[in-house]
């Protein structure tokens, strides 16, 4: 565009590896800078997690909140967009390795590789308490609701009923505590009058928390509402119980089995390997230990950001695995290049937490402002306003606004299929 | 709702195979009918296939084309929707047998069956040509036609960026045509800005037909007009040219190779196996050869409609597979049921040929109403307008118009997600 810039190629490099909220910030804040972008990622789609759990909860579909990655970056000349997966970096030699052999020289490299969702050394649990951070585990988690209440309408017996209409959710975070109000309001709004030989309004919702209350990063009282918000919409929740075993059958807690054919696992992450790629220091759950300006020790010319980083904030505690943590971070690195680029050093990074939103159900939600806490139906309105407001372009916004329109006003769910499975191969 | 009704148990027991556009048809017309219902479909929804290829091609979701079956029905308590699949029919006991060996009893059965893609002695080509009849059928040929764009993109050697660049599609009639036209519309229109190493205009889309004309079921008019419309949007007709080889590196037809990565096949059909189970005559493509009143030979208590039954028409020809053809039928065999509930008899079925559509493309149709035809961008409004009006449900009729307006607008296809695959295990 610029006609007196330097062939592009003689560009300094900046690869970016992941197109979440933090690794597509960078490449948004970077516009105007002079480098050259190459941001990789090993799906097609940027993915609006906050609402994954709606895909899973057949609530919306899956094309209502992931956009293709390249499409986003179109009108930036500069960046080259490559669905490709990464598998190290050679730090001598400053290149980031491809699995199928090929690698890609930077000279500035952002780790942007977020999480997975992690069994604490039980990863045997994992095909029958399954996980949910794609969208392939929100299609998986979706079918395997559906097909539980459609082969409890077929089961004669009793108890194997019982077992097919009762969900086990492990982790009360905001992932676990929006999953059960979801699946207990699809069961007794959406669902009565689409049977004829039971009753979906008898399904049991369980969600159990190895802590001592539900949504452990707000505050108590937000917390207590939330769990009486729960159980108002038929939710048992079960706190200070730890899950010791996940089966075919169930699971066992506190030396008690409960029978259930559907259990999700939404009780702990482990971050990617970024921090094997570089041999570099990490807590125990994988996250890469950096500096205050978000370098890794020892490469100066390797930032990471996001999930897959362990950094306390300025009040010692934490940052948060939350999108607009890894949004600030994204962009604090971006800010630092253009100033490297400039010969200035930028002061470190300094987390200022926004706020705490969860849906709690179709009309309930509680938010943690810091300064004000909110919860009900307002609460509702505001979570609903700022999640429309965060997806990208007008048709997603129309498209999920009209999804929730019908959900609240007709309790009419846009997307209950059942895909990659018939009746023969759904389990 | 009516008080003087016998118990539900003691009712006449219709069992309906399918939930397509037949087997749905004749559920809604037996409404009021002293009839129970059960319906069963291996699938939990009813799929519009008509716009199946939208979703191959990136430009609806699969929520916007299919509904949960029971839903439909939710107003409707004496019938049963069942997730379950058909392995045979007892019909000296009256029974459906399924595959997981329950069975169940029926006085009155319809076989609603449908139809699967077919390769004419060539099973082998499935795995490197998909043919397109299942939303995951769908979601496969997006798949692979957005993973192609995505290797070109990173591929170095010219040779294989050619064949990464190269998408047939065997057979010509609507399902193809339609396919080429969307395709080659997705690489000129859509693509062109997302991509830096290619240029995705340079696409070739080839299309391959074994007669003599594209859309053998329209006049020979608007066949010669839609090969031109093709023709106008960069797509390669061939005809008179039969394929005799699909592999992982592309078609052979009349002797000559053609290097390509991406082969859908469009070329025809084969009958579900209600044939088989019932011991019955039937075509060469499995349909089964019917009474005038649509009963099976030899058994007056079932009924076969739709795609999977071969019948001629009233003008002798051959009564065609699309859906207003199964909805008629679906009808007649309910008026058929009701009228022998009630101790009289119907004539035989007639079928009445309403019209034929097709879009070429985003801005031209082809319309075949026999007493007069139609084509260009005023055919494209009465295709689009007739599509919405026959989708189910304002949500979705909205959501498909939203879709359609960013399509023509914006360039900007709703679902271009690489799904089932990172670019890992993607092909």
């Amino acid at each position: 565009m610029t006609p007196e810039q330097p062939r592009s190629s003689d560009r300094h490099h900046v690869v970016i590896v992941g197109a979440g909220f933090g690794g597509l910030e960078a490449t948004y804040r970077l516009a105007g800078a002079p480098v050259r972008i190459t941001l990789l990622d090993r799906r097609n789609h940027h993915l609006f997690q906050p609402l994954l759990y709606q895909v899973a909860t057949a609530s919306l579909a899956t094309s209502e909140i992931a956009w293709p990655i390249r499409y986003l970056l179109r009108g930036r000349p500069e960046v080259t967009t490559l669905f490709a997966t990464v598998s190290g970096v050679d730090v001598q030699g400053k290149r980031v390795l491809l699995d199928d052999g090929d690698s890609l020289p930077y000279d500035t490299l952002i780790l942007a590789t977020g999480v997975r969702h992690a069994y604490f050394g039980h990863d045997e649990w994992e095909p029958f308490a399954p996980g949910l951070k794609t969208l392939e585990d929100a299609t998986t988690l979706r079918r395997r609701i559906l097909v539980a209440f459609e082969r409890a309408e077929r089961e004669t017996d009793p108890q194997r009923r019982a077992a097919l209409l009762t969900f086990v959710i492990v982790g009360a975070g905001p992932t676990g505590v929006e999953l059960a109000g979801t699946i207990a309001e699809l069961a007794k709004d959406t669902l009565p009058p689409d049977f004829r030989n039971i009753d979906t309004r008898s399904t049991r919702v369980v969600l159990i928390e190895a802590g001592p209350r539900v949504l452990a990063g707000f505050p108590d009282d937000l917390s207590a509402y939330a769990q009486r918000s729960l159980e108002s919409l038929g939710v048992e929740v079960m706190l200070n119980e730890a899950v010791t075993e996940c089966s075919a059958d169930g699971v066992v807690y506190g030396g008690k089995t409960l029978q259930a054919r559907t259990l999700i696992w939404a009780a702990g992450v482990r971050a990617s390997p970024a921090a094997e790629w570089l041999g570099a220091p990490h807590d125990r759950a994988g996250r890469l230990q950096v500096n205050p300006d978000l370098t890794v020790s020892g490469h100066p010319d390797i930032f990471a950001i996001g999930d897959t980083v362990a950094i306390d904030g300025p009040d010692g505690k934490p940052v948060p695995g939350i999108a607009p943590a890894a949004k600030q971070q994204g962009r604090y690195v971006a800010q630092t290049i253009k100033a490297r680029l400039r010969g200035e050093t930028l002061g470190p990074f300094r987390y200022r937490h926004s706020g705490s939103l969860a849906q709690i159900g179709k009309h309930k939600a509680v938010i943690d402002f810091g300064r004000f806490k909110l919860r009900g139906a307002i609460a509702w309105w505001i979570w609903g306003i700022a999640h429309i407001y965060f997806l990208i372009g007008l048709r997603n916004r129309l498209s999920v606004a009209i999804s929730w329109l019908w959900i609240h006003a007709r309790d009419q769910r846009a997307a209950r299929l059942i895909t990659q499975g018939s009746s023969k191969v759904a389990r």
